[in-house]
């Protein structure tokens, strides 16, 4: 098929089944890809059964969990292991939905792949609805039939574009209902979304919607997010992570490269991880720079935002003494979110922007709480107007928009700048910054990705097949080779907590955060006082997908799974 | 030498012979890079002579060019060309300096490498001496003497960090001065400047003064800039363009593969290159973007800031129609400084700001024209406080901050608002801005670039030996096989014409704009509409060392030489 489609060798147009339309056009890495090999655990590949474990529990609060999800509460996890030729169920024509919700990660495609080819593999004659759209695709009953022809162009690409992704959510009644008619209008025996926390928690209120009403529609989830704060010890990682992460370290590396051959900026690099600084110490660890700032740290540590630029501060200093004028800096997305006084200034400027007007003289600032006061005039004046300038539609302070390497770079120049006059700093300074984020999201995916993904989409099949509901996918052994990886899916339940949210409890799948006394954590901390003066600045290079350093995985799964042995 | 450097089989640390520091740490990627083969076009694997054209004039005013450089001027090109046994010249023990000036681009270090092999190669006994820091330590004899050791760890490595670079340039007499005692300090029989158009006038300069002096050292040039704006018919492409594109066209296609995957964001891509639109143009035949705008046509076609914002809201329009909101358009660093309207505007700020008081009424706003006043309103206010606020040392306004791609959404977000309300547009819009510049400039060299570079350094390396200066090193045919690419000399004032600066003529090596009539705008015109409303992208992929795509080389090269056949 791969002939038909690289037409002249190079660059070949896809036309596309469903609308007829050419869809794409590949390039020749892209059409490289196509027809990549993906290795499948060794399980999967021959005739297996699947072991129960014991009942599982919650993460927090078990007894609002079993309240919540009173169906399918306390299941096992489930275990795929070799069996006799007898124990593989023969399900024929099974009728399976897939949806992507929420951002893209590279891999998703090789998901969805996996559950169509299990799907041709084990059970004839069955049928793939990919939903389109995200979950409102479930909600209107907007789908594809996936067929082979369909699939093909998209085997290890990136993106989500098969059939796109949506920030919907299943939640009121209304749209539980709507859910439950489509499940009941194609006669669908499972379902497969694949997601983040919120996404996965969203499956599970599905898989207990569904069979609470005694629907056959089974739910499985997929553990997906390049931030890697969705992970447990039988999910050891979320796909995307690895690809995304090395596509930054591309970047950063190259920046290490230009910041010391030129020998005159600082790059302030803030990476995409909002929530969690995963990414960031990932980079960090693939990349060397001379500061990384951890939001869990910086959080645990109570520090402010004259503290952090303090600390960026003293190594510059520290840097000049040895006559490096350069560095690199890498930012998680969501440092302020992790500055307790920050947060403070920003629920106290909402309420004063709510209630009051704010006049030219400044009165107005009369109203913060010293702290605040103080936090807010130590802002750069540019920060200054966009937190009180742009606010979103409910009229808050978009804290998002704040770019905090730019922050960073003025508070920095204007602590140097007194330092200098002090007599203390005598370097020069120079900040440049750089967001990555977006470019990361829909790269090729890694061979890992690429493998993983495949792996979990197939491992979804076999659960769905199995008569499994309200499990996540789950392929773990990571450390050794594919072969050995092993196969099963994880109580959603058991995964959860409750947050009390307008007075109702709701379950929350707890985001996993940097541990501080994790084995990447320390990995970095015992490391970064030597990336902070002495320059051991390391360039990944491009992602291989042949060759050199194309099997490699990410430091942080590595040093986990290392731990745990 | 690998097996020593590569320790524990993926991270090596290499000591600096210099300082016996550990000077770098490497990733399996940079190690593999290390051995890798670099062929010599066939001429340079033997022997070889060297055959003069017919001499040569100016690229403009050749009566102002004899007269600045009497030494040098009309010089022919050299070829080389295979020849008998005693053609080829047996000097040995050549003491030669090599020098990086201006910004980094990809490859430099192959440069480096091709000379200091060339000399071993040939020229037993010789000493390179690689002048740190730019011209600047050519002034102050600041080097190293570069050794097999030295070299080798940098090899097909990005970045100048192996002696790094430097923005100064040789142009007092004093300076001048300088540069000849250093050239008699260390009995120089040559000198090779890897820089730019002005490095390389810089470059000539030099030639022309030791000349003039009569001093041995000879001084050749070397095509370097990402901008690729450095090019004529014998120096078909300067290096590190096809390596800076190639990252910038990575990224992009992995946003494209976003945008189409989300939906809902239109992404405002600004690429690096000031001067020429090469790199944009380059890497919009790479990925095919909806929208690409190209200084040299902006200017061309008069175009005024409103022109270009209704361009782009007309075809965000047309595609809303056709269902789809979101798309990836891509902008030149330059395209301000190709409207005229905006020139004027600046030229007048700059008077006022520097003559009058700015009051807060706005009353200082009626010493603008009103085509310029008329500009000024329109543009965002963010825009406006950048201009009126961020000034240089000099008090003028600093074009080259303005994030034309923000200020680019801002306008088009605004016109398209216009639109809704009159009842054309019924789209939704959101911008996202990138900036893609420091990360391309340090990256891995691509296969062609290293190869491409070595052929450079290792022809200098023969242009020296064969007693020439003033010329820059000239590598041709590259669309054939690298044995059969030609290899010689090119006239440095050849590509010379004269500017009128401070009422004395100054030589300048033309900039080689955007040709409207070259093929590569050609083909790209052809097809823009075409992507423009279809969605054509193309996600080029991470570069690739083996395996696909790894011995492609740019568009751009390979349309302008089959323009050429």
């Amino acid at each position: 098929m791969a002939a038909a489609l690289i037409a002249n060798g190079e660059i070949a147009t896809v036309k596309s089944p469903a609308t007829g339309r050419y869809a794409s056009v590949y390039s020749e890495v892209q059409s490289s890809r196509l027809d990549h090999p993906l290795p499948l655990p060794s399980v999967l590949k021959n005739t297996f059964k699947v072991v129960d474990g014991p009942p599982s529990s919650a993460a927090g609060n078990p007894d609002e969990i079993a309240k919540l999800f009173p169906s399918v509460f306390g299941q096992p996890s489930a275990m795929l292991v070799p069996g006799a030729s007898g124990d593989t169920p023969t399900v024929q024509g099974l009728k399976i939905g897939v949806v992507l919700s929420g951002g893209q990660a590279p891999g998703g495609h090789n998901v969805i792949s996996g559950i169509f080819d299990y799907l041709q593999d084990r059970c004839k004659g069955s049928t793939l609805y990919g939903f389109r759209g995200g979950p409102a695709g479930i909600m209107k009953c907007k789908y594809v039939i996936l067929t082979p022809e369909y699939i093909y162009p998209y085997r290890n690409q990136g993106g989500f574009d098969m059939i796109c992704s949506g920030r919907d959510k299943i939640e009121t009644p209304e749209q539980f209902k709507q859910a439950e008619e489509t499940a009941l209008k194609l006669d669908l025996d499972g379902l497969v979304v694949i997601g983040g926390d919120d996404s996965n928690t969203n499956a599970c209120l599905l898989a207990e919607n569904f069979r609470s009403k005694n629907l056959k529609t089974r739910v499985i989830g997929c553990p997906k997010t390049i931030d890697g704060d969705l992970k447990c010890k039988e999910v050891p990682i979320s796909f995307g992570f690895d690809t995304a992460c090395k596509i930054y370290s591309e970047m950063i590396g190259n920046v290490m490269v230009d910041a010391r051959s030129t020998g005159k900026y600082y790059h302030f690099v803030r990476l995409m991880g909002r929530a969690a600084s995963h990414i960031t110490l990932e980079c960090a660890l693939q990349t060397h720079p001379n500061i990384t700032l951890i939001g869990e740290e910086v959080a645990a540590n109570k520090q402010t935002l004259k503290s952090v630029t303090d600390y960026i501060a003293d190594v510059i200093c520290k840097r000049a003494e040895l006559g490096y004028n350069y560095g690199v800096i890498l930012i998680p997305e969501g440092l302020i979110d992790f500055i307790p006084e920050v947060q403070h200034l920003i629920a106290e400027l909402n309420e004063i922007l709510a209630n009051e007007t704010v006049d030219e003289a400044g009165l107005w600032k009369k109203k913060l709480e010293p702290q605040s006061l103080h936090l807010f005039e130590l802002l750069p004046s540019a920060i200054k107007d966009q937190l009180m300038l742009e606010r979103d539609p409910h009229g808050n302070v978009q804290v998002a928009k704040i770019e905090t390497e730019k922050m960073l770079i003025q508070m920095v120049e204007t602590e140097l700048e007194l330092r200098k006059q002090g007599g203390v700093y005598k370097g020069h300074f120079k900040g440049q910054s750089h967001f990555f984020g977006y470019e990361g999201r829909c790269g090729l995916p890694s061979n890992f990705d690429a493998t993983y993904c495949y792996a979990l989409g197939y491992a979804a099949g076999a659960l769905l097949e199995t008569g499994k509901t309200g499990l996540i996918s789950s392929v773990g052994n990571l450390a050794a080779p594919v072969e050995e990886w092993t196969v099963g899916g994880t109580a959603l339940t058991s995964l959860m907590d409750v947050e009390r949210r307008h007075g109702k409890f709701k379950p929350v799948i707890k985001k996993a955060m940097v541990e501080l006394e994790g084995a990447p954590f320390k990995k970095f901390a015992s490391m970064r006082e030597e990336w902070a003066l002495n320059n051991r600045y390391i360039n990944p290079g491009p992602i291989q997908f042949v060759g050199p350093a194309s099997y490699k995985c990410n430091h942080t799964l590595e040093l986990e799974l290392g731990a745990q042995v």
